[in-house]
């Protein structure tokens, strides 16, 4: 399988057939396209386009390329149609993602949609859902699932099955639950496929589910679903009734906007966009970072200020600042960026205090290196050893001090509930351009005794 | 479902319980943990703890944890089994999990281990595995599927399917394959619930199939599967015939490394490192990026250096050199992100011409707005409106040269088959800490009129 590779041209041909309503053959080429291709097409198509495309295809596909298409254009789109028409595309969809599209619809609309779907309890299905919290378990569940009763025999379970599993996309696992609709257990298919008819299921069922509950996180669901490989998991509420079911399809998009997410903060970009943004969006994403950056960067001039009578005999020292700030910045990154990511993997073990005396030690040795390099460059280059031991030992003082910061806040963030992704990036590097650039001049002061 | 959290009072007791070769306790105190969760308590314990702990238990539940542990640590504690002990562990594996651990034995045993595999079949599928790139399709995918030939009918189908589900954890889909092998189409479970036992397999089966190539990349793979939803794929060889299959467990750990891979080289740490690693192995992923970031800093100061005889009037220009470099470096980073993120989730179009000019008047709305704060705030407290301004109008030139260097690097490396990601982090922010300075000087010399 090559992936489908979209290009200008097929975009050019498609916009002429719309433009001169070549339905026939519209359909027919949409027809070979996967939907998630097709979606692909319809965001770099002018929104009219988008929504002639839409009309013109079946709801059973069109509804799956809405659900895959980027927000703010789906948006557009649904804008352009009735509340019957948006109402038969929810129909076709998966609760969960009917559920995320009705979330994003104008308030005064949504109560028409919703009376306008004819399957009435897909509609209940969905106002349920809305209820929860985007990030819970809740936010990410679908209630299409296969669940039996405990007190039922194979083949009438089989016989149920079959009616349910018209709705469900993939089977996975069946639940089992009681008379109060408790989640008792499960059936794999497999078993289903070795056990007598006449069994009944209280017999045979898996005691051992992993569930989660309807307000856990999606993060923390993330987690349990990847370590555990499960491929999928029902959702349990408050008294253990089974509510639901995450398939790991949509564990996979948490996982990838968890990452960018943190990526993002990693680069100082504070909300959540994309290069094809526009300018202005790119820009309230950009700026908050680069207005820190410029206070720290008044402050770091405001610091060297107070050091101006140095000036005089060692201009030489002001030289440095940018590499002294450099360096503090990279290694506070680090620091910060090791930490914050072993807290999201959850494999940092161990005491503060002790991350902190091993982070000391790391960065005593790094510093000593570089010390060591800066040292002899510096004396060769500048002929002035007093001056060049002056800035050395003040880098490794510097870098301790940097990594120490870079450990210390995101552990700090994180024990007060705070995501400690915000630390990392232009935070750090700019707390630590100015601690680095302060204690470099006053080491450098102390050591050469001005 | 509370995820298992490790504590340090568990690994105590366990240590405690190993001390005193409490045999029984233990086993039954771990028949209640997840295998992964074992991993984890493994991890924490000292080899030959672990080690002990593995030869305890049943190789049916040791061969997963040993799966599922850090890579360092498996390798000490297999080190301490015999190469019959290794071969009963690999016996239990799917084989895609049986070639990794095969994968990082020491040459001169894998034969040996190898030999001892007593079933044959398994074993020849583990060396044929072997031959693959951990990096491609053929790496990342399982011997273990279920298939068909289109030739026979359901109910040699589900006789056939018995047999051959035994050795498959999760069934996902039925294979169809014809004579010579050739993959053809698949049937999913649900169909074969819903079909007549005579009906042959040639005439239900669905014929597409989304399929990948041996030799595709473990990244593209993760790409289409995520793209399309798919929760298995199979997998052909160079002439269509169906040699594995991926499963979505696979491609979440594949996602999770390449984010965290990404995150660490915009971090400025060059190889896979986790805080539980020891001071050596970080030093050595961290230290090349701050010795680039070193002479980065040398040639800062050597060109800071060409403009000393203006010390003398403008010393407050000096002052200011951090921000100018950590403002340049702070955009060339969030432009770079952006690039690298864009690139990397395949959501970049046009072309590279069209980026940069975006990004310049991005830039330059930025660059515009930070400069007119950096004047007022410049003008009011040093009282020297040409210096403020001359600082001001250089800070507009360097965000934008430094927006332009971090759009431009990732496209040129992508366009040259480079990962781009390693060009963010240390790497961005150095060059633009040099540019930035050099454009800086420059500038404010020329409106200062010096």
């Amino acid at each position: 399988m090559t992936p489908f590779k979209l290009t200008d041209e097929l975009i050019v041909e498609i916009q002429q057939l719309i433009e001169d309503k070549k339905n026939t053959a519209l359909r027919s080429m949409m027809k070979e396209f996967h939907y998630a291709d097709i979606a692909e097409i319809a965001e770099e198509l002018k929104v009219d386009e988008a929504t002639y495309l839409i009309k013109l295809l079946d709801s059973e596909k069109t509804s799956d390329i809405l659900a895959e298409m980027d927000e703010d254009i789906r948006e557009a789109v649904l804008n352009n149609l009735s509340a019957k028409e948006i109402a038969g595309e929810l129909e076709e969809l998966d609760t969960d993602d009917a559920a995320d599209i009705v979330g994003e619809l104008p308030k005064e609309i949504v109560q028409k949609v919703i009376s306008q779907i004819e399957d009435k309890e897909h509609a209940a299905d969905i106002v349920d859902l809305l209820r929860y919290d985007e990030d819970s378990a809740g936010g990410l569940m679908a209630k299409e699932l296969v669940k039996v009763n405990e007190n039922w025999n194979v083949l009438t379970c089989v016989k149920e099955m079959r009616a349910q599993a018209e709705n469900v996309t993939r089977v996975h696992s069946i639940y089992v639950v009681d008379d109060e609709e408790k989640l008792k257990g499960r059936l794999s298919l497999k078993d289903l496929l070795t056990t007598s008819t006449k069994t009944h299921i209280k017999d045979v069922y898996i005691s051992k589910v992993d569930a989660v509950n309807v307000n856990e996180k999606s993060e923390e669901v993330a987690k349990i679903m990847s370590k555990y490989d499960l491929e999928a998991i029902p959702v349990v509420d408050e008294i253990g009734r089974l509510v639901g079911r995450i398939t790991i399809d949509d564990i996979v998009d948490v996982i990838k906007e968890e990452a960018d997410k943190d990526y993002q903060l990693a680069a100082g970009i504070s909300q959540d966009v994309e290069a094809d943004d526009s300018i202005w969006e790119l820009t309230r994403a950009r700026l908050p970072w680069l207005i820190l950056g410029l206070f720290g960067g008044l402050g770091a001039a405001g610091i060297m200020g107070g050091f101006e009578e140095m000036i005089a005999q060692h201009a030489i020292l002001f030289f440095f600042t940018p590499l002294i700030a450099a360096m503090a910045g990279n290694v506070g990154v680090q620091s910060s960026a090791i930490i914050v990511q072993g807290l999201a993997n959850d494999d940092l073990k161990g005491s503060i205090s002790n991350r902190l005396v091993k982070e000391m030690l790391l960065s005593l040795l790094n510093g000593l290196i570089l010390a060591a390099l800066l040292l002899i460059f510096t004396w060769i280059w500048k002929g002035d050893f007093a001056t060049a031991l002056a800035i050395s030992i003040s880098l490794v003082v510097v870098i301790i001090v940097a990594g120490i910061i870079g450990t210390f806040i995101p552990l700090f963030l994180h024990q007060r509930g705070i995501d400690p992704a915000i630390a990392t990036g232009p935070f750090i590097t700019t707390s630590n351009d100015i601690f680095g650039i302060l204690i470099y001049f006053w080491i450098a002061k102390l050591v050469l005794g001005i």
